[in-house]
């Protein structure tokens, strides 16, 4: 008797332990994912995976950038044919990107392009690669993290909000041309900082001690991009909001 | 030694075992909750509890009028104060509301009320009463029933969208307001009509039959209900979509 | 050789000297039209209607209120029947609506539906009786004055926001239905207070003296109306938003 | 005696004199200023300069890339130093972009970069040169051109889209930083095809004869952006949308 194939998981935008991108991968293993633990820094995206095997989880690290066409048709690649005992990728994340405050006078058109081609152009090469692997195949996931400004441009954002609300045009046009295909695609504005720190638990909030920071915490962000994935397609979500208790919006 | 003390939910506007309001208090129950099936019909109500206990779960009926101000708070009177081995309230879900298409000038003052006091006013009495039980306690969740009417009138619908942007309107302020307090406020879009037939299984949509009927099941509703429940704290949603996969939008 | 007729206006909503309403009046008067200058008081509408005879303006002032359905009919029977030397009403305005805070625990039941009544009722009674009679002419304007509100749920404005949204909702039904019958349904989103003192002029701004106060000024809010009105059916426009240069947003 | 002077305009994304650029163009002119008539096709901007001539209006050809750094640095040069008898810049337009369908798995990394360099990078480079410009003077207007496409994504439109929404969020950014310093910033949603073809007269619609085509037309957009313009500083507009009476929205 043979086990069942591991489904493989791809989360683009890994970096340091703390961040987003890690919890991604430690939730997808922890619910029997192999994982592609996509990111531009070798030594982080291979310390994520060591961690990924210490809880008894399957990864692997690749060392991609996300506006480098050729590393993200590789790591697709690798996702339809992700070894033995592993089955074909059924669950991408885009997770790329950065932020930071520039006076729009004083922006200059390189940056601006940069946070365009990480947030934006990066987000386009991963949808499209996913969704030239899996529509053929009538199903799987692919999720993209926005963020508020998303949806709104403040002073000093330009930058970074033209390159989100692109990616969240990208997820809409996607969503509507394959969703009726079965490839579900979603969204997820994030509303708030981010803390690293882990929450030992997921318990519903009563039982959990008060933390009073006002920070979405990593591993409950990844609870959500989860429970999007688990989904049954009679009723998918295309966008959903998180932000802390405490934030005002 | 002794039980921990089941939880209590209210799930206002219960109708027939088809229709989501069932769903949610089947989808409370299976998970642990003492949940009040509260609706206008007795013996609709009544046959929703029967179907809880016949699956081990606990809940009563309540008839009540959404839109009469003495039997919502009566409602929240009992769920504060449910009875030995139940603890208060910590979830409340509004699901009043039904929809018809008239032609804009062949609507009369009256139907345009009553769409608005069920579909808005009742959800105001229940978020108000729910706010006066919970906020105290700083904890809790009140969700919402939404519609695509919730964030665009179209031809025919006036009423119906006049009532469920109003409903939208209560979720949001009251997020607001009582968010930073520990109540967790969120509203569910439903985009598409909901058939009323049960799945077997809510496993990851590749091993499920293919159904081609575009509808949302009301037990795949419920689940995004239930994990909304679940959301910690610091990453709480306020609004989420659902729409089966076909469902063009 | 006889005088064109004067066509007829109606704004519903006229108050103080100082507010919207009159600013509507006294602007629509200023091009041509005869006004139906409608509000609860009396005096207030007499007032008004001497200040648009005083330069040169034509008007009458009609005591009706919003909520009250046999009032609205009233008035919309006299805006087609406008008597000699005039022409059928072809614009519409909806200006009624208090605001104020209340916490939402400590909302009544009654002021929720006052609210609601005024800001919500009133406007699809308007919007009903401007259709019932200007669709079959195959032309006309109709305004609906929003809120911040209307897009957005604040602590202690639930029920403010819950009749703003409706409307709005009203508004956009309208459109769908009605645009291609020749009605032009539009809101106006008012982001901000209004300052009851007249600008002498509407010249461009650089030759004004600078007001430093952030205040949305009544005549320049009427001058958007009057070009929504003007707008050729080929490039309508649904909704537009306004607020003082100084507000943030 | 002396005249005063021209003040002076800037249109970028002139075409051919059917299209929205050129419309712009004679719009402003005949209101009386000089217009820098920008584009890519010298033989196009030049014929959109005679035309202003031959209407006793002002204005001169300017050769340039919007997506090219330097050229749209020396329009603003000209634009803020343009010649005996003129007024430095106040009013500009950015009306760059074109569109197509194509399939999303088929949209090559290419076009994708072409859609956004046209359509967001060029309105960066237009709004922050604008900006650098006017915002030292406290006045005034800068004008993005928009589409249904800035607020949804459809199929086969996410490179439309993805550069759209950048360009709206760009219109968001600059509209919230400079607002408060006196530069107006606002953003028009165009929903639906353009009409080359010119009206003989801008009259209230009642007086017009009856088209049926449902596009948008050129001249009639103008109007709005010239009233944009026009706006007191005290009630702004950051967002409008334009669409044909017989448009479905």
């Amino acid at each position: 008797m043979t086990s069942p194939l591991k489904p493989t998981a791809v989360v683009m935008g890994v970096g340091s332990e703390q961040g987003l991108g890690a919890a991604l991968c430690r939730k997808f293993a922890a619910q029997g994912h192999h994982v592609l633990v996509a990111g531009r820094s070798g030594a982080k995206v291979s310390q994520v995976v060591q961690t990924l095997y210490a809880r008894q989880g399957s990864g692997e690290a690749i060392v991609a950038d996300a506006t480098n066409e050729a590393d993200v048709v590789r790591l697709f690649e690798r996702a339809v044919s992700p070894g033995p005992g592993f089955a074909p990728v059924d669950l991408v994340v885009f997770n790329v990107g950065n932020n930071r405050q520039v006076p729009f006078r004083e922006l200059d058109a390189a940056l601006f392009e940069e946070f365009w081609r990480a947030g934006c152009f990066g987000g386009f090469l991963v949808g499209r690669e996913a969704a030239r692997r899996m529509v053929p195949l009538g199903r799987g996931t692919v999720l993209f993290t926005g963020a508020s400004a998303s949806l709104r441009g403040k002073p000093g954002f330009a930058q970074f909000a033209a390159a989100k609300a692109g990616l969240r045009m990208i997820s809409q046009s996607m969503a509507r041309e394959f969703g009726p295909q079965g490839l579900h695609v979603a969204h997820v504005v994030i509303d708030g900082g981010i803390n690293g720190e882990r929450l030992r638990s997921l318990a519903p909030q009563p039982v959990l001690p008060r933390e009073d920071d006002g920070l979405l915490d990593s591993d409950a962000i990844a609870e959500t991009y989860w429970q999007l994935h688990r989904q049954h397609r009679s009723a998918w979500t295309q966008e959903v909001d998180l932000r802390p208790f405490k934030e005002s919006f």
